[in-house]
């Protein structure tokens, strides 16, 4: 018998190259990288590749991971591999050029999971290798569910939150400003309409604090700020152009993706949006993370509460906020976090579109704008302004209200958006419809996660128009057959779904009945 | 406005027909149902169907849930529908069938998931729901890793384990048998090579006791034993040849997916194997789910037991055994569970058709056929026998090894791959290659789960003549450079990646220095 090296070497003598042409195949997969090889390639006999088998692919000095489905040799040329539009995207690949296959590295990272997953802790080291393995697109689809998973729920303690904020930071790109103070804001979200970041950001950089923010798309949501933003001026700036924006209007609202800061927190977000599970430890991590990659030095949390917010309870919202300064100072990071009414959505709209308008509405001091959208933002501009120096103790408040009220706001908007490359009009949808009140009476309740989901179901944040105009308040009387709400869809199908939906929802909106006269 | 009602009228008026025609893309996706529309599709915009979507199709009387991939036009017909081969299979489409496409209905039960994750027990109701969802194919990939590992771990109490063992049983095919007495056996894995079940069965079916074995293929490890039995005979046999089998000669080994016996656990099983996450509470709800489908009445458990073995203590076998019993007796399934040594591995080779041979010596009488397989094997069907009432407390034993030493259970064993479809002879791997031991020594500790890892790594299960044969035992005293192992692979490739991990792997098998002469 052969010893184990000889056998190698032998062997691999007689390999065939494990080398084929890419050709971009035109399936797009979303982000998920798939390799397509022919049935009948000899690689996937010598390599033992089958379907669903993961291979690391190597194209120039790009690599990556991905998930192969084997195909019927009619769809590919002889030696061809074919690429997913993402995996093309990844490996820059060119037609015909040669792509390496291999097996990949053993994915060691995921027994961390694992152990995980039976009770372990994650250290440090461990929530380390699990970025890295995350941010070179190791992981596939399910095993960042299970992560994730792992994660959830109460199931990370402060060291674990602490360990998963540093690695997420690391794997990124970080800013360093030339200000001792940088200040930034954040929603933990649950709360449609809550769009107060396009308001913050103007009237804390006009009264000359830094505040590069950077806002996520939406995960479970029908709207993150980047996509609001993105109706009225580009957010996808990549950091040389962000900096530009901050260094001449003191403040900037871009897509955080683009700059690649805390890279994890996006590819995370792709597998839990389509899960809808919230964790509190990847959601302390991933807003952390983002804010101490920022170079922030200062940040306020808004935490709305509400039976139907994300965060349910005083107490919940407690052992947050105290999770968020924990990790916080650990990091260097000075935490302010601000438990708000969450019983309601916040202005109108809820969709990209239409919470733009209600910002805008805001901005210009139109007399119909939404108040309370207006009083959030104020209450909380006020106390970033005190955090930041600009404002003494209970002062900051009335400085914001008098340069939102001035105008000062509303122009260095205008020139936050022309900075990021030019500001835009907000779309309209195609098609909307109206959904009655069942009967008389006074609104009771208002189901903020049935909203949400309405305006998903009519395609909102895809659909950027998509979404609800929502038209009564807590305690507003109306009549029978009176408008709750309008979706905007921009398709008929889509419309037709999303009323089909809100019909069935009872407790959509809850409407107490008159007390017989 | 109009009302919401006459909105939806007037627009379902002027929605293009969601039909489309079939065609067989040929991708090989696995089990994964996915669909291929055209990017120009109308269909996408009207419906608002982006990548990812999950999409519901039905075509004729069947129906199912698919991801959708969005494609280059030149890649389908006008008016055509690409489907994945498993999408294919399971809408039984014909070429340019119409296939109608729906938004598929929310996925309520997946609520229940997230509430589990949340820290809620799974009740009656929500195992029911979801497990009707699983088998409807309506989960996604990552929404079965997500329940997945929401049970992992011991997250599970007795409660939960029943809801979900009767959920699982229910939603498939529940076999009845004309006898009062239906035995079984079951081995809960991480021991390689422990293939009992192959001698087991035809001992027992000799002695008179009905054992219908339906058994699993590998879920973590190199190989299950409907693997190993494959490579001796057909096991996809559906219930009627499997009833003919077991009628005439009283056991059968078949593949417990093909009779739909709890078809929930083999789409949970297609995610937990590449995942590699074992789960109490799924595990006892995936074997008794099983047993008690197939009508068994009185059913022996073999737990291995060992440091590097799938359970690892005697404290935590008591607490599965526990769990086993328990849930079984809430069933009206008497279980009796034995905690056996699983220090290393039993016999000599790991991988279908090299456990294969191994249990062909033992049935055959072979001198040099692993002693270790043949006594385990006869202990548990001693115990099975005294459970089924063939033998007196104490007496199993001894008629279990009078039946295989008189060549009584061989016979029985060939009639039963007869009646199974024919005996096969088990397929030779075309390389092979040796590891030598790195120094003199005694063989001091034997790793199972690099081992199992090895062997998958040469190309087992999916290659069924791909494994080991392990050469030394616990205790063996070894000279420099003697082989301690050979692998076996159906690939130059696969031979060379699964030897340069076992080289890499000093705990592989760990040799004690010789004590100073």
């Amino acid at each position: 018998m052969r010893s184990a090296g000889l056998s190698r070497r032998s062997h691999a003598g007689v390999r065939p190259p494990a080398i084929l042409n890419a050709r971009r195949l035109g399936i797009d997969t979303d982000r998920e990288h798939v390799a397509y090889l022919r049935s009948d390639c000899a690689l996937c006999r010598s390599e033992g590749f089958g379907t669903r088998a993961r291979i690391e692919l190597r194209c120039g000095a790009r690599c990556l991971v991905a998930t192969l489905n084997v195909v019927d040799p009619a769809l590919l040329g002889e030696g061809e591999i074919g690429l997913s539009d993402a995996a093309w995207a990844a490996l820059g690949a060119l037609p015909g050029q040669p792509v390496q296959l291999a097996h990949p590295a053993p994915l060691h990272s995921f027994a961390a999971v694992r152990a995980k997953i039976a009770g372990d802790r994650l250290d440090a080291a461990a929530a380390a290798g699990i970025v890295d393995d995350i941010c070179a697109g190791r992981y596939a689809d399910i095993e960042l569910a299970a992560f994730i998973t792992a994660c959830a729920g109460k199931r990370m303690n402060l060291a674990e939150s602490i360990a998963l904020t540093r690695a997420m930071t690391a794997a990124g790109q970080q800013l360093r400003w030339d200000s001792p103070v940088v200040v930034d804001k954040h929603c933990v979200g649950g709360l449609p309409g809550n769009r107060t970041t396009l308001l913050v950001v103007p009237i804390v950089a006009a009264c000359g604090l830094l505040i590069p923010k950077t806002s996520s798309r939406a995960i479970t949501s029908p709207a993150g700020s980047a996509d609001v933003m993105e109706t009225l001026a580009p957010v996808t700036l990549d950091l040389a152009r962000m900096k530009a924006v901050v260094g001449r209007e003191g403040g900037c609202i871009v897509w955080g993706g683009s700059v690649a800061l805390s890279p994890a927190d996006d590819l995370l977000i792709r597998v839990e949006r389509p899960l809808g599970i919230d964790s509190e430890g990847l959601l302390v991590a991933s807003v952390l993370s983002k804010k101490i990659a920022a170079g922030s030095t200062h940040v306020l949390i808004d935490i709305p509460v509400g039976p139907t917010a994300k965060v349910r309870s005083r107490r919940a919202a407690a052992a947050l906020a105290a999770r968020l300064k924990g990790v916080g100072e650990a990091c260097g990071l000075a935490v302010v976090a601000l438990a708000s009414d969450g019983a309601q959505p916040v202005g109108r709209g809820i969709g990209p579109a239409l919470e733009a308008r209600d910002v805008l509405a805001v901005l210009q001091g139109h007399p119909a704008a939404p108040d309370d959208l207006r009083q959030r933002a104020l209450r909380l501009a006020g106390i970033v302004l005190e955090m930041g120096g600009k404002a003494g103790a209970g002062q900051g408040l009335a400085l914001a209200a008098s340069v939102l009220a001035s105008g000062v706001a509303w122009t260095r908007f205008q020139a936050i958006c022309a900075a990021q490359g030019g500001m835009r009009t907000p779309p309209q949808a195609r098609c909307t419809g109206v959904l009655g009140a069942p009967h008389g009476g006074r609104i009771a309740a208002i189901d903020n996660g049935r909203l949400a989901r309405l305006a998903m179901l009519a395609g909102a944040p895809g659909a950027p128009a998509a979404g609800i105009d929502l038209h009564v308040r807590l305690g507003d009387e109306v009549a029978a057959a009176q408008p709750l709400l309008t979706v905007h869809a921009e398709s008929a199908g889509e419309l037709a779904y999303a009323l089909a939906y809100a019909q069935s929802q009872a407790q959509l909106v809850t409407i107490g009945r008159h007390a017989p006269s």
